[in-house]
């Protein structure tokens, strides 16, 4: 029996973007989900019931939550192509830090940039581009995390490059003159089919984020 | 030649806790070194220069920061003894799920009891018991999250224990009326040597706690 493998997500979730990349460089058909977070479907409330977010994979009938934690699953089972985790113990853990550090700033961050005014939005301004620096230093000279191909802390970071036109507009900082690295190492991520076939564009991030913006009454 | 385990670490962190169990339960000799959180060693901001926070393992000179980081590296390096994640994929997930879980509502509602008052109090209490049952669902009739042995969900939230009495005081919370499972799962991780003897007891913890109250100008 084939692997019957769903995918619960909403299209302008970073968190998604990185299952749905993790997936076409397996080469893993899957059938995609839209949820509205507003009037969340019962299966997302089913198979995700202490978090009720998306994404949610849901493999053969199992499901699993949490992105990163479903990035290493997708990369285990299916572990026959594009492995993202390194296999050196050292060099997984370094991968994983990298990922949770993304986690714990990159989101959070980018957040503050367009939805907080005045000193808030300026301190979060600052770190933000403070933690692309430290990516950009971790990246090297190497052209992608994972090496020579994309590995599991590209996989983590690069749907967040979608939402940089927003960030840019409204947190008015002009991130290509901050972090140039940063921005080339994106724009060789998007030239991938795995990645520009599995995420939105820029536009129609800022669209999304004009229009959240209108609906928490911020001018 | 031997391998260079240092841990450096502060006796009541729930986190450095858990590497200790981990290396304790995997039979590893390391060097301990206590850190003065208010006046960092050099080593410390050396070795983790991103978070600055303990705990940090170090092997033969490589740090490994973030404590999740840090237990699945000494699981994947002494893979011999006592493995803390189960080999199916799918039950590694799980296990990785629930520890992130523990990281995202244990320690902060925990810390939101002891410090908070009124109503956040009160609405950290609650979510903090309601986040206890979910474990202790999850938990089932198993001896151990990890079944038979202490797994990696276990080594994961047995630390906070240790808190315990210091939450049940400030919270006025009767704990072990409400979640008598975990309770009772709690008390014979503490049977366990690589536990007891990794921990401090509760009594240590509840002191530490009135001074930082104290220090916080907390009544």
């Amino acid at each position: 029996m084939a692997d019957e493998v769903i995918l619960l997500d909403f299209w302008p979730s970073p968190f998604g973007m990185r299952l749905r990349i993790a997936l076409a460089e397996k080469g893993i058909k899957y059938e995609y989900r839209e949820e509205d977070l507003r009037n969340k479907s019962p299966l997302l409330l089913k198979m995700n019931p202490v978090h009720k977010k998306i994404p949610v994979l849901i493999h053969n009938g199992n499901p699993i939550c949490e992105s990163l934690v479903a990035l290493q699953y997708i990369d285990e089972v299916w572990n026959h192509e594009a492995p993202l985790l390194p296999s050196d113990p050292y060099q997984r853990a370094q991968a994983r830090f990298w990922a949770d550090f993304i986690d714990k700033k990159i989101y959070d961050l980018g957040r503050k940039i367009w939805t907080e005014k005045g000193e808030e939005k300026e301190a979060a301004k600052k770190e933000f581009i403070g933690a692309l620096k430290l990516l950009e230093e971790q990246l090297g000279d190497k052209a992608y995390f994972g090496g020579d191909n994309l590995g599991f802390v590209d996989v983590a970071l690069i749907p967040f490059y979608t939402w940089f036109k927003g960030y840019a507009a409204f947190g008015n900082v002009d991130i290509d003159a901050e972090c140039p690295k940063f921005i080339a190492w994106a724009k060789k991520c998007m030239q991938k089919e795995s990645v520009s076939k599995s995420v939105p564009d820029q536009d129609k991030v800022y669209e999304f984020i004009v229009e959240i913006r209108k609906k928490l009454g911020i001018e």
